[in-house]
């Protein structure tokens, strides 16, 4: 184990890249960074970065090559001829399929890759609850630990590249959820004749009635069991139809609230109508056939693409 | 104004009753419960309170009654004859439709009403960021607000007795799709081959994420404007699609997903792809029309129904 905090080679300069590297020079790493577009590096070069032009100046600099470009083609690009040595941290989104195949990619020209997954947006990144997830060679988490204790807590998923991603894409309907659903109520209460004003001051504080069924459905899916139930599914299965008739009295249509009626009935059919409503994830589980019987990935699909790169836009 | 606390009646002893005659005894107020299965009332006749058998005998008992009975139906059957003069404060759930049949039978009656809604679970009546919002006359709200200070924390939306289950109606879908969303997120982890477990892990801190959404997007819909946003909606019109075809590679339907994408789709095609994601409001606002087209609500609808009493079950 080295005394000094290792070097470290920051790839991309977007909200994620910058606030990566200023964790990494705030916990005393040497830190050079590289960018598609070389003035945006200014700061991090004030902080104490060094900022090289050259991509293979920047690769060959340090054991691990942090990449926060925005995408997986992007990533392939930047990464196009990997020296053989370092490991790859990679933080850019995509899907299971793409990080396995970009880990086959990285293995192929001899390095290493771990792919992960910031749970938060960058200027979260370091905080308390900030966690990120990564996947890969256990043996590679383990001799960067200490790189990776100074991007914040983090924990690991397993060998399988495609975990992190494939922990990102779960988390992705939680999130985009809540962004229609709050329009939704909007455009609702509008219809109804409310003030946007005081639409938005119900909800501000509503945000604590969804973290205590964030809480308790994480609970119940973690137990593996639906009771006791804090709300149960022929609960739900009145009130979503009730907002369904209610949104349609107004003149609008379901939006979300379609599917998940539809969700909570098939539930209820099966038998969970007095179950917790974590239980509907018996009926997305029964809907996805049994996973065991489906390969775990394929590495065998085709060549990875090469675009531009792009920089994170999160 | 009374120099003591009013004496208040409570009507139903479900989680929301109980809560809410525990917090009116604590603030000393002369309580009295009815239940239509009396024996639920005995831990409240332990606190202090009165339990009568007679629910005439309990309307009587005090100028403020609050009914905590599931719904209107059985909000209707309780109340089917109110003795001339109380101020009915109700709890129970429904439509903005029902609440205005509701107002209009209990001023026939020569009662007045003050709908409500809890914006949280009966657990958490009384704390600090509780807020239950009323609708209906403001000189009934201004005339009890003693016996609303001890229920936590308030608001007033207006005349219109309509406004306060407008607020319900509208937040269910961020309540509802949360649900959801979280138990597909776990099929589609389990089908990637992840431990529901690390799932759960990942998900506990997420909220933190979902939060500053939650925050970004109120405050959008506060300021009417969409700009600078927070996270575009050509991005989301990417991650989304990114979601169900990832989803369906792990052979799983988009859930919620699919609606949710085909917003930020139509979203985008109006020209809001650079704009915060709040701007979906546009959309849902469309598809509505215009809500001044519309009467706001219509009191000669058909006589209320009136089914056997139900007791709070959220």
């Amino acid at each position: 184990m080295a005394a000094d905090p290792a070097p470290v080679a920051v790839l991309g300069a977007g909200n994620m890249g910058v606030a990566v590297a200023r964790r990494l020079l705030s916990s005393q790493h040497r830190v050079t960074v590289w960018n598609r577009t070389p003035g945006r590096t200014g700061p991090l070069v004030d902080l104490g970065a060094t900022a090289v032009d050259d991509l293979a100046d920047a690769v060959a600099s340090a054991p691990v090559v942090v990449v926060t470009v925005s995408d997986y083609p992007a990533a392939t690009t930047v990464l196009g001829t990997p020296p053989s040595g370092p490991t790859v941290v990679n933080l850019c989104t995509g899907t299971p399929a793409e990080a396995r195949r970009f880990a086959d990619a990285v293995r192929r020209a001899g390095a290493v890759l771990l792919d992960g997954y910031p749970t938060h947006h960058a200027d979260r990144v370091g905080t308390a609850d900030a966690l990120t997830v990564y996947a890969g060679p256990r043996r590679a988490y383990e001799e960067h630990r200490e790189v990776l204790d100074s991007l914040g807590r983090h924990a690991w998923l397993g060998e399988d590249p495609g975990l992190a991603k494939a922990a990102a894409i779960a988390s992705a309907p939680a999130y985009h959820g809540v962004m229609v659903a709050l329009a939704a109520g909007a455009a609702y209460a509008e219809a109804e004749g409310m003030d946007v004003a005081d639409y938005v001051e119900v909800m501000r504080p509503f945000v604590g009635t969804v973290k205590g069924i964030w809480d308790s459905t994480l609970d119940h899916l973690a137990a593996g069991t639906w009771v006791p139930p804090r709300t149960t599914i022929d609960k739900q299965v009145r009130t979503s139809r009730r907002t369904i008739d209610a949104f349609a009295a107004a003149g609008l249509p379901p939006s979300v609230l379609g599917s998940v009626a539809e969700v909570f009935a098939a539930a209820a059919a099966m038998g969970h109508g007095s179950d917790d409503t974590a239980a509907v994830v018996e009926v997305l589980r029964s809907r996805g056939g049994t996973p065991r019987d489906r390969p775990l990935h394929d590495l065998s699909a085709d060549a990875m693409p090469t675009p531009e790169p792009r920089e994170t836009d999160q």
